[in-house]
């Protein structure tokens, strides 16, 4: 089955072209056909999109809206210069979307209607930043694809509602949970879907018995604890605002702050909340960037002090919510690294996992130098009482997989 | 030397009357002479004052503020009545004051002058709840004892000093720290220290060789992980809301909520400030107490859901801490509960235990369960890797002391 992965954005649009079915899937032989992506769309849009041939096409164009990038794209690929193995539109079966926010309804993927179109507009308000944007995708490929093609949503929260309640509950007052759905939702599901099953793949592990500290060092980075193939904790919550410190997101912090700062600079709540999601973080922090490649580099050429003191604090922060899962679940087989910092600073992690030899916990140097670029495997030292491993994430896969097996009414494991 | 050690509210002042001097210290042979309470001053006031000799006063009087109430405590105390051994008020020689927010500034204890009133002065806006009433305290001294008793303030804050900048900053603009002192200071720190001074006197461990994670739970609650004597993280952060979940405060939650819940409810930053400090934490959660004795009752009685629910968010939050501080310090010799819940509450104790075996952490349920009431002992299964103590804190005999060392300018411990 030919199955078109979107990630809609404000003014971008992110596209895989996946070839997998049940057989595929069993014998880990998916095919990407195609991938690419669309910036600033509604402007003088860039795009740049390739297949597994090395086919590329790379310009710019006037493209109003998600359904003319769609439209632009698709001619592309049913095209003789594209290469991809299909010879017209229709021989795209399905469309899979990632959905940033289900709320709590959505605990599985599942396929597109009026209801759920209604139902995933109704969590607008619980992400504003985000899931007017993956509507703006569904409605594109709808009206680029036609309704007959089936649609699926593939949700980040969803991995997660199998938290206890101990763990997505705030300490706040109860009918803000009731009234208001405050509550920690969590992000990244996908991706830890994905290392999840990917680790017990490589392993030979049973999902019963395995626990997992996976963390998902991105732009955006979290971390979860994986018990028993379920998500029993998270660090992002309501918003991926809260946990670890990303880029441009300050994570954790007291929440009196934003009292104190907005009454000394006359900021209203949106406007810190946007600066704590925009301004803050590593690029908060350095006064430099957001890029961890660009903060390596300065600290390493000029020792400088706040590109030091960005990324200390982003190993310190990560290396706390470690020992925190740790407690959550009892112990750990593995840590797995994941994300563009995740999979490619080697000095993140060994600043990360330096200190945590008491709790079994150590790097194989070599191994975790070497461990970079999309490569994947083993990077604790022999010995150690727990792995750790580096597993590129695979978002889009997962969602070609679900969209495959909610056309075909396959169950799919949560 | 007697020293009267104040601990001012906003209508309340408690105290203790202590006599000790350097040869006590050493010989821990500190006198502890009388303690008591005042509440709601400014109206028809309430007290408790009581002797080690059994001698009490209990009662009420129209006291308009806090000079009025040491006016009348100290005129009980150097009356007869009240079998304390001073014949007059001229024999108390020195106040000791409880100061919450001493911040960037105090490290140490200082001798109350005019320069340092104004610096905790300065520090009001950094702890608006809290500092404007250990100023009464201070100035109603003062006036009734006459400007030559020495008093001296003992910060909350001050043993946090050596928190290191990756755990005092927060993943935000570095001009917020600049311009408005927005970092980490936490509180609870003369218990920290005194917690720590006592463990290592009970357990002839040198201070350079020692890591301990203490968790004071009282009606406020927090955590700290101390590193050869000097704290290195702590739970509380810019002001005490942040961390554990607490009686009636929210502890750690994302910062994006307080813009949902404003907005949905209209509530303004200090509001909604107002509502996670007095109406979240166990209160909010249970809808019924920030009381764990009643929580605690309530479910055991009645198997109540939230009284269940908060109790368990409570103690999975302080798990995590434990996890968290182990990593901080890449392991500790012990985990010391403190505070009024830390002292008593056994089945709490456990509960925040439970799940830590693979960390090394494990009580013996029968000196767990006879650990309360003021005693002070390991709680931790024989052969456990990491000790476990509950050690009754004392921040006043600790003020007391330091009060002591700055009047006769002896160097104390930070």
């Amino acid at each position: 089955m030919n199955v078109l992965v979107l990630n809609a954005g404000s003014s971008t649009l992110k596209f895989q072209l996946l070839r997998t079915d049940p057989d595929r899937m069993a014998a880990n032989a998916d095919e990407r056909l195609a991938r690419g992506q669309y910036e600033r769309i509604g402007g003088e849009t860039i795009y740049t999109v390739s297949t597994k041939d090395e086919a590329t096409m790379r310009g710019t164009a006037a493209l109003r809206d998600h359904r003319a990038v769609l439209e632009h794209l698709l001619a592309w690929l049913a095209s003789d210069a594209s290469s991809v193995p299909i010879s017209s539109i229709a021989e795209i079966e399905a469309v899979g979307h990632r959905v940033t926010h289900g709320g709590e309804r959505f605990r599985l993927s599942v396929r597109i209607d009026d209801e759920v179109l209604r139902s995933i507009e109704e969590t607008i308000e619980l992400a504003p930043l985000h899931n007017p944007n993956n509507l703006k995708g569904i409605q594109a490929a709808r009206a680029a694809l036609g309704p007959g093609i089936p649609q699926v949503a593939v949700f980040d929260t969803a991995f997660h509602h199998t938290l206890p309640d101990h763990a997505y509950l705030y300490a706040l007052p109860y009918q803000w949970y009731r009234r208001h759905r405050v509550r920690r939702y969590g992000f990244h599901g996908t991706s830890y879907r994905y290392i999840a099953y990917r680790y017990r793949t490589k392993t030979g592990r049973t999902r019963e018995h395995t626990k997992i500290i996976a963390l998902h060092l991105g732009n955006g980075c979290s971390a979860c604890a994986i018990d028993a193939g379920s998500s029993v904790d998270t660090s992002m919550g309501f918003t991926p605002l809260e946990g670890l410190v990303m880029g441009t997101r300050s994570g954790d912090l007291d929440p009196a702050i934003l009292d104190h700062v907005g009454s000394k600079e006359g900021y209203s709540f949106p406007e810190i909340e946007g600066i704590l999601n925009k301004q803050s973080g590593l690029l908060g922090v350095s006064g430099l960037t957001n890029d961890m490649r660009e903060l390596l580099a300065e600290e390493a050429e000029h020792g400088d002090r706040r590109a030091r003191l960005a990324i200390d604090l982003f190993a310190y922060r990560a290396r706390k919510y470690i020992g925190a899962y740790l407690a959550a679940m009892n112990g750990a087989d593995a840590v797995i690294f994941a994300g563009g910092i995740g999979e490619n600073a080697s000095v993140v992690r060994a600043r990360i996992c330096d200190g945590l030899q008491w709790m079994g916990i150590e790097l194989d140097a070599d191994r975790n130098a070497g461990m970079v670029g999309g490569k994947e495997g083993r990077i604790d030292r022999e010995g150690a009482r727990v792995e750790v491993w580096v597993i590129p994430t695979d978002e889009e896969l997962l969602i070609a997989r679900d969209t495959v097996r909610v056309v075909l009414g396959i169950e799919h494991p949560g």
